[in-house]
């Protein structure tokens, strides 16, 4: 979907937080980008070579990739320019900003003229089918949430690498935009339409060698209200064989709804048990991936400890202690 | 959504059956049409006076109901002229059909000067909020599957209509495209984007008085693998205080999925009640509405029996005993 090698687009971005596309590009495929270009007042820095557009394509560049997020959800005129300056000199846009390339005229005719590609991630582009829900070939791992946003691509990202550095068959799919980005490839499954989420997952997912192992992205909650049915989707067209539980302990309650507190890890292992049996009864829970950043090292592995005990599965914070107990447990 | 009275449009019906949102609309909503427009070949009837379009204006009808399912996929030019003719009276057209009335370059240009309007339902036009999973006043039904097809929309409307003749405050909430030209209003689910499922059926079930229920259509099935995310999403979005379980006997397998056996009443049971307690802790199932179409009389009596004695719920096919004792079960 995207053509590497990328320059990473960096703006203006206002802290290392706004980069974040860009930071996870430069953690997870370090070798696919040349360079970053920052405006004046970035506040930024992947540590990449600064190229300007002309440097970048003579260094083989063929994506520029949004790697900021926007203030105020706008494009600016700043970046306009940039981005125009770009498509003159050969390189397709890459971006998953809510405002879309593909709005702003000067960026559509440029890259009609020089046929290069305006890539808005959060718009599928593919006609995904109705699912059929038939057995693939090779091994699938998803990783669910208690709640949105408690690590679920961080985990599978991490386990990818585990997995390539030990000489396993792994590919992480991502789901959303931001591992859309980092990897080049996937489905926004937030924005594709109801009766073909589960399709567009076994899409992302086909038939693969006996040994190689996808890690699915999550998205949501089984337990949120508001995206419950986008998680449910990717359980039945992920049809995974592993599901690795994803828990923040701190957190409050469920992301954006006040009033709703999260499930225990107990209880989620039974209902996403339950639901992925429908497609894969041979489905097992292999492990925990509990977010710890918040608690100091006694209580992090205190906690670990716990939860291991309980659930009867590899329980780590694979930012923190590494992924390989993840992958240990798949096999 | 849709301006009362209809016309009724039955085209060319190859037989009853491709007529039968006609037939629903006839069944449910008997005062919302002033007659029935049919070709020269048609072999349904739906008991209305045959108006042309000139005495279906006069006779007051706003909008001309495509109530038959097209051949092929194809939208005739016999059923184009009939369209224009109903456009240059005065009517707005409405349409569930796979291909739009929007694509038809006369019917748009001729909506445009008569300012009418080409209604196809399966195209939402709301932008749905993102679901708040906020309590609404009001009470909700909502009706859940072992499979697709097995009676969902036909429990909701005849628990309506019981309720309605009873002077009981009810709304059938229509979420598919044949409730929608039934009742004129509802949310084409399964054509919303993901992130916005759930949110589209909390706007389509907003606060109401303490003693109103919603009746809402179901769609698809938790324990179907290609549809089972917009299941999840109407549990959420939908909030129920009750939900119905809906079954059909004789079924062999999954609708479209032949390798997939359908789960028992009480698996579908547990499944639902687990998920729907999520938003609604005081979910309760208050009834099973099994089709017993396929089966005689003393042999559906004694498997509504059985089953009403392993849920411990009011077990009864609506369409043979009526509908009565599931309303009774909300009470």
């Amino acid at each position: 979907m995207l053509k590497t090698p990328y320059l990473l687009f960096l703006g203006d971005a206002a802290d290392p937080l706004a980069a974040k596309v860009a930071q996870g590009v430069k953690d997870w495929r370090p070798d696919y980008s040349v360079g970053q270009y920052r405006l004046a007042d970035c506040n930024a820095d992947m540590g990449l070579p600064d190229l300007d557009i002309k440097a970048a394509a003579e260094a083989g560049a063929k994506t520029l990739v949004v790697g900021v997020a926007n203030r105020g959800g706008v494009i600016s005129d700043a970046w306009i320019k940039v981005f125009e300056e770009a498509l003159l000199n050969g390189l397709d846009i890459a971006s998953g900003l809510h405002n879309l390339l593909r709005d702003i005229p000067s960026l559509v005719s440029l890259a009609e003229k020089h046929k290069r590609k305006l890539i808005d991630v959060r718009v599928p582009t593919v006609e995904y089918p109705i699912a059929n829900g038939k057995r693939r070939s090779g091994k699938r791992c998803l990783a669910v949430g208690t709640d949105c946003s408690v690590g679920k691509m961080y985990t599978a990202l991490s386990m990818e690498k585990v997995m390539r550095e030990r000489g396993m068959k792994a590919s992480f799919r991502a789901t959303g935009q931001t591992g859309i980005l980092i990897t080049g490839d996937g489905v926004p499954l937030d924005a594709v339409i109801a009766d073909f989420m589960a399709g567009s997952v076994e899409y992302l997912t086909p038939d693969n060698d006996p040994d190689h192992w996808d890690l699915i992205e999550g998205q949501g909650s089984l337990y949120h209200a508001s995206y419950s049915g986008v998680t449910m989707a990717l359980i039945h067209g992920g049809a995974p064989d592993a599901l690795i539980l994803c828990h923040e302990p701190t957190r409050a309650h469920m992301r954006g709804l006040p009033e709703y507190s999260l499930p225990s890890l107990a209880e989620l292992r039974d209902t996403a048990v339950t639901l992925a049996r429908v497609v894969n009864p041979d489905v097992k829970v292999t492990g925990a991936s509990i977010n710890t950043s918040a608690l100091d090292d006694t209580k992090a592995r205190q906690l670990l400890d716990s939860i291991e005990q309980e659930l009867g599965v590899a329980a780590v914070d694979p930012f923190r202690y590494g992924a390989d107990r993840l992958v240990d447990a798949l096999a």
